[in-house]
């Protein structure tokens, strides 16, 4: 062991990562983080104005970006966002799948067809953005690390959440069985990321620290705050870098807690 | 506490169960398991003639039954079996949800129709009848027992298995989910049973004690065997009974010690 | 499978039990539970007057009973209770260990002597039982059924409880280690039961429906109530009986939901 | 977001860390990671001579390095270790508790004593480190980073394991416990690693690819190799540093996947 390999454990600089749901906010954090750490970043998600706003960010930061519209859950939308990505950095190193979608509802008010749109937005779409990229990894040969946005959800069920648990109890043993199939293969890690609650503006109602919503979730996470999109870069960092290289079909809590108590 | 309270904990005369699967080596365990136990017993599977047949063995025993023919992960099919058993019986005690499909495929050669079909098959299939028979369980005020049956591989990856690792993986957390919507409001406690390999005709070739196939499974089974159809009868009744009335969102291990070692 | 076979699976009647910390809450359900159904049971605690009470109320209800002091953390007190119980009824089929304690501080504030005093009551005085009573079991060459009361803490940190969850997560891998050591071979079953708070002296200013403590509980309970001593006594019966033959390693929730959400 | 955040995220220079047993393979990793990424490491062992070796080692990379001689196990040895930490570094900033011992035996054959002898160097002897270095980082309020090493083994039980199994398992949850007690109030998180078999001295005859143990072990590594002290470094500098701070009380698999399958 020595000073260089120390130095080479999280350098991910030139590396090439496709993000999905990267304009949301933990997408987008991903996104930046990403960048700033050197590597090249492909972004999609399904509005072609806030790719092209969200690249514009990040180029304006100096980094190298590219993206490609498209639904996760559509086939031939992956195909083309994943060969519009080769087409662009000419390799994908990193997948992370950042979309996700949930509509809570009972089961017995909530609509098949509604039900299937979380579902397909969350596993599908995962599953698809797996098998096209995992391809290329493949035949580039030089290995990979595909990192699935989870939650803290996967493992926690919740009253009205029998689309978003499932999907999320789903995407955590999808990892887990890739894992079986392409780490000691092909040297493709593949890990989940497990986040609670992190600031976006869909959540930003949940930090008012007066609210009974903020004072309940508290109780539940031992860290003491709930997540900021800060917090999520860490960890893709670390799973996307040689440091993690002996992990492999992990589910890394990044809940503050939140499993621990 | 007195010997009558002892004597009605494991008693489920009389109780309507709803079995999908039942066709099948564990949907039929758990057919003749409850109507031996004296519950009437409601089954369900694609072929007609096979549950016809197994009414007619369910009856040679003295078996009160019906049955409904339908593919659960079709809408329509089910709220016809759900009704067809409520016209039946008059109500629903119990739902057993015991059908399953799978075709192992590296992902990057399976077809998305053919994961989808698993998909539909484990987790629609499963949440359409959650969602029917709970309207009716629901309706009737008298509480009730929901049990999935899940798989020892909801908590662990496989290769190939993309679909049906995923799927297992989603189920007990829908179970969790509902156990959160239903048991505290209506009574109805929701429970998986996770098995591992239970003798059937398309696993008997696993049983010969000369394969590998074998010798590796009890490597990982402390149990020193794998499983019988009659060892799946008793979890099934236990949560069925009164005897787990403080059950809810578990996801019991009939596994043989699978996930232990 | 036919009427005979369902009829035994619950059946525990004639077998001789063994159970620690009787003179609990915990202990004493189970020591009436399996008493009504027909067990032989040993009790044992360390004060003998309450054993002796203990036996006297289960002689009352026409149990067959003997008891025999001691301190689960003590070696010869283990060795001389178990040698008592084989005395009393010749041999032993099933040990429950519901002995425990607990004293909740800050680490910091913790003396090393109050901490190892936990640790010995709930983990060396569980070890000591099994393997003085698995010592028997295995001489007498006829299998047997090894429960281990765990806690719902045995996977949930708590504030100040550094010695009760330590202890608790370690007896679920005790029992785990001991399936792994002893079922394939001598079929020795040997599960965890995990409850979360029962009523009892101890935790009675916990069930009022006004309190704060018991507001806060019901949110994390999907079951929505907290334990009665009968809720425990059907988890016993079923791991004590033929119908969980199949089941062993396993950390059974009775806990009413809470590792659930 | 900005580059100055994202070269932060896994600086760790000028941090002190208490390592404990850091003469064997794994601490010994820790020590040189930690002291080549900047940090001044504080080392600590039973062996004063092979303390002294290592420090001397560390010294020749130009890492800053003090060691003290002691017995996790023993409370005055621990206070003195962590005074003597404190004394020539002035603060203790991260805690990695690297010493263990095991001991595989049959229940039935293992004496008290040596059981003991098991959980009072794993659990006991981490207990001690938490207890007095949490003092210590308290008083500092400057928060602080504990890594506790765990095993796979804390989740999976194994045939003569009943004393390394139980403090795993039992160590997880001490670390869960101190996230519920610390984390919030102190920032100081509280993780543990869980390594599978690395390469060191006692565990070389597992490294030989024709040996039955190394082909059974690789069909349960998705990873498809066993661990090298290298392994080991990435999440321990991961878990000392600013991009783990939303992480506590997580339970960190460094298992190559054992856990996933």
């Amino acid at each position: 062991m020595d000073s260089k390999f120390i130095n080479n454990l999280f350098d991910v600089k030139g590396k090439v990562a496709v993000i999905t749901g990267a304009t949301g906010a933990l997408g987008k954090a991903v996104s930046f983080g990403y960048g700033l750490a050197g590597m090249k970043v492909f972004v999609t998600g399904r509005s072609d104005k806030k790719c092209q706003e969200l690249c514009s960010e990040l180029e304006a930061q100096g980094i190298e970006c590219g993206y490609s519209t498209g639904d996760p859950a559509v086939e031939a939308d992956v195909k083309k966002v994943v060969n519009d990505a080769v087409g662009k950095f000419g390799e994908i190193n990193v997948l992370v799948t950042a979309a996700g979608y949930n509509n809570p509802q009972p089961i017995v008010e909530q609509a098949l067809e509604e039900w299937k749109k979380i579902m397909d937005s969350d596993v599908q779409g995962t599953w698809l953005f797996c098998k096209y990229v995992g391809e290329k990894m493949i035949a580039q040969g030089k290995g990979g690390k595909v990192i699935l946005v989870s939650s803290a959800r996967s493992k926690m069920g919740m009253a009205n959440y029998t689309g978003y648990c499932t999907a999320k109890g789903g995407i955590d043993l999808m990892a887990q069985s890739l894992a079986c199939e392409w780490t000691a293969k092909y040297k493709i890690n593949v890990n989940t990321i497990n986040p609670t609650v992190f600031r976006s503006d869909l959540t930003e109602w949940m930090f008012d620290p007066e609210s009974a919503v903020y004072q309940n979730f508290l109780k539940r996470l031992p860290v003491g705050r709930l997540g900021e999109p800060e917090d999520f870069v860490g960890p893709c960092i670390f799973l996307a870098s040689s440091a993690s290289d002996f992990m492999t079909g992990a589910n890394v809590a990044t809940e503050g807690g939140y499993w621990a108590n």
